[in-house]
């Protein structure tokens, strides 16, 4: 098969645009900074959408939806932070036709609004917690744009909860961060994502404790696939939510909020893609299997349209590609690089033998298989591949990731992989020093690679390496 | 029970913001003319979502994601349309803390932006049909607003399709229209519609043929529930959308457009609201079923509990009330406001009799059930009920119609109601006149019902009312 896109090995930043180009996942926009999510593309959106929605709402939370435009007087309430976002604000200033009294901000998260609304609909300790999430756009303004991973615009869900006390609001910031993310992350996405604690310096705006979720990519460096915070009071004051409650009175209610974005996409391409193109785990693919018709022939379309037929009669999702118009070795290309898991193809000479071709994507094999052994073979096959690219990554990200004892060789390390190195061996003079060379502390462990409660626990393992 | 919400006859107006408010839909948000919709709202839209979505995805059409932000110079390039929104739109003149160099619309719709991807995605025939649609928020700023009617945000649907000639472009139009649109609202949302043609004055700009669906509220005005339009060869000779074929060489393609938005939700409210509340039909209800616990007792918790787990086993979306802490008769006020289709009363007295009461919001009544009858009772009401909705609200709309003659008869009975008068009777003159004193011309049909394919058509009957 031609080169069709740039090797990994050449070029990695030029291979990730060629695979979004090429699989036609996404075009960028006309004002810079946009994305345009192709078909292709959003459709893995839609599976993530519909995975994280369903264990979002298996923790008691709601959906509701928020307005994309907050007075600019909003964000200047909390002042902390407001600092974190200023200069990425897009600003509008006519509606209607003339100039506004106000300028209206679009939303760059929707945390002051969502604030503004609880302290309204909490009253009394019933009340709470009251757990909000919405799915929804929003805008920061991006200067160095990469499609999925930084975009101006960019698709999100970000979830805000109220709790009664510290207690609850940190055992459900944490159930978020395990059981909806990491769960999602490693059991769909087949992504190996260390779950830590940020440091104060990476923590965000406002919040007591930060919990990133860290993946690294197929270059070696790490992409933060979604946090949850826990904000304290800091935010309820801010926003003033409070809630009665007989035996103490009024009291501050504690928030956290937690988010994960398209650029989870961005992850999944070049956590799992190839020099070939795409790879799409079988849990997470749109389409799971592509019944493909190789050519015209004696019974071919009505044979793969009947396997098309049990495939889906059994569960997997499936397409069927009967385009015999178009040379096969183009389509096959196409397959290849859009990274569905397994091809079955069905040719004329194959099947007057009563067999076809089970392509898988994960290893590129190809087998014949009986007709009436097709769904079980696929069946099996999407089990299979489901763990093979989870073991895949995972053996990259251990190969990649080195213990070391100082910051010096954090440093070295970091610049092909991760280092794992003794918190006390950084600490935050360090910390400064490696953000100084491009490399960041990307969360705290503990030693068994439980969370930490705090930065100053001791024996914290902490992982450094570039970033996107 | 004591007055809740405004009653109808009153102030209608005033009723539907009480059964906003009062049954937690929505709130206004802090930028004028934009909502807060709350879970119990939002979890309708989500409900019309998932409805929607699968009847779009099985006429062929794809999910994409177009960006929030639109060059004001595409919005220049088919004259005719921006005339349309331009008073409406929102303009982004800041970003990155700077002035921009070229100002940024926020979307009123995706239309443009997606004419240029598609003029640079389909190459030959074998591309078309494309069949896109999106999911979104837009903005179109609004000096009026109303919840739910008219707001300056509002989420929707947007389909954007290109075809190869004009009876494919028509098909198409026409299977969203009936497959999708009158399908949903009839049997989903059990609103009687009058599917029609737009005259020339009421199309949408640019389009060649609008298919509205048109329904009666309960004070008697229409509300447009959704439109369908074809758009001929114009929007693909202003953004260049072309094909080429071997035998015909390169043409302009055909294109369409369809909608539906959160306006719906306003819909079903004025449809089947009473001076009670909501009343949601089964099929929509994200809550079918409402198991309230009336008071605490002897087996009673996991009586309801278990009811509930019967009913969910079954299919029912099935909620359960046990906060024993509040007041009953204050949960039942609130039940009745949020217009759960049945609720299932679960108390001491009535278990110790092996018996619960069913309570059905279509018509407030109360039985007795025997415990192990309720799956059956519950199911059979809630299929019942949704249609006693349908056949309320066509007989409201049958009893509030009146065909008439002339201009001024029609005039008269839209007053309070609509009128069927002959288009031959009316025309574009009467059709101004009409419009000055508040009166539309919803649409024409047929004298069969059907959809016409001109305005010229002899014997048309034209649909006068008021409308929001
Ligand atoms: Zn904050
Ligand atoms: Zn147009």
């Amino acid at each position: 098969m031609g080169r069709v896109v740039t090797p990994r090995a050449e070029d990695f930043p030029r291979w990730y645009q060629d695979v979004i180009a090429k699989a036609q996942l996404a075009d960028n926009g006309p004002v810079r900074g946009t994305m345009v999510i192709r078909p292709t593309g959003y459709a893995l959106w839609e599976r993530m959408q519909a995975e994280l929605d369903a264990r979002i709402k298996a923790t008691g939370a709601q959906n509701a939806y928020f307005p994309l435009f907050i007075p600019e007087s909003y964000l200047t309430r909390e002042a902390e932070h407001v600092e974190g976002f200023s200069p990425e604000l897009a600003v509008v200033t006519h509606g209607g036709g003339k100039k506004l009294a106000e300028p209206v901000v679009v939303r760059p998260t929707s945390e002051t609004i969502i604030g503004e609304s609880m302290a309204k609909w909490i009253g009394s300790y019933r009340d709470l917690p009251m757990l909000l999430n919405q799915w929804a756009n929003v805008v920061r303004w991006e200067l160095r744009p990469r499609i999925f991973l930084r975009t101006s615009e960019f698709l999100w869900q970000e979830g805000h909860t109220a709790h009664a006390d510290a207690a609850d609001a940190r055992a459900y910031a944490r159930r978020i961060l395990h059981e909806v993310y990491e769960d999602f992350m490693v059991n769909v996405l087949a992504i190996p994502v260390v779950v830590g604690r940020k440091t104060a310096r990476e923590r965000f705006a406002g919040a007591t404790d930060t919990y990133p979720l860290e993946a690294m990519m197929g270059d070696g460096k790490a992409l933060q696939m979604g946090t949850s915070h826990e904000l304290g009071q800091n935010f309820a004051r801010a926003f003033d939510i409070t809630y009665s409650d007989s035996a103490k009175g009024v009291s501050h209610a504690w928030t956290t909020s937690w988010g994960v974005t398209t650029r989870m996409i961005g992850g999944v391409i070049m956590v799992h893609g190839d020099d070939d193109g795409l790879r799409i785990p079988p849990l997470l693919a749109p389409v799971q299997a592509y019944v493909m018709v190789v050519k015209d022939g004696e019974g071919v379309l009505p044979a793969a349209a009947t396997l098309r037929d049990a495939l889906r009669d059994a569960g997997v999702r499936v397409a069927l590609d009967d385009r015999v118009d178009t040379a096969f070795g183009r389509r096959a290309v196409d397959a290849e690089l859009k990274g569905y898991p397994v091809r079955v193809e069905v040719g004329p000479r194959d099947l007057a033998q009563g067999t076809v071709t089970l392509v898988r994507r994960v290893d590129g094999s190809k087998t014949p298989v009986a007709v009436d052994a097709v769904v079980d073979a696929v069946v099996r096959a999407l089990a299979e591949d489901q763990q093979a690219l989870y073991a895949q990554a995972l053996k990259a990200r251990t190969d990649r990731t080195v213990e070391v004892a100082t910051l010096g060789e954090a440093l070295e390390a970091a610049a092909t992989g991760w280092a794992r190195v003794p918190w006390a061996a950084v600490g935050a003079a360090g910390e400064a020093e490696a953000n100084n060379q491009g490399v960041t502390v990307r969360c705290l462990v503990r030693p068994d690679g439980a969370v930490p409660d705090s930065e100053d626990e001791p024996d914290l393992v902490a992982i450094l390496s570039r970033a996107y």
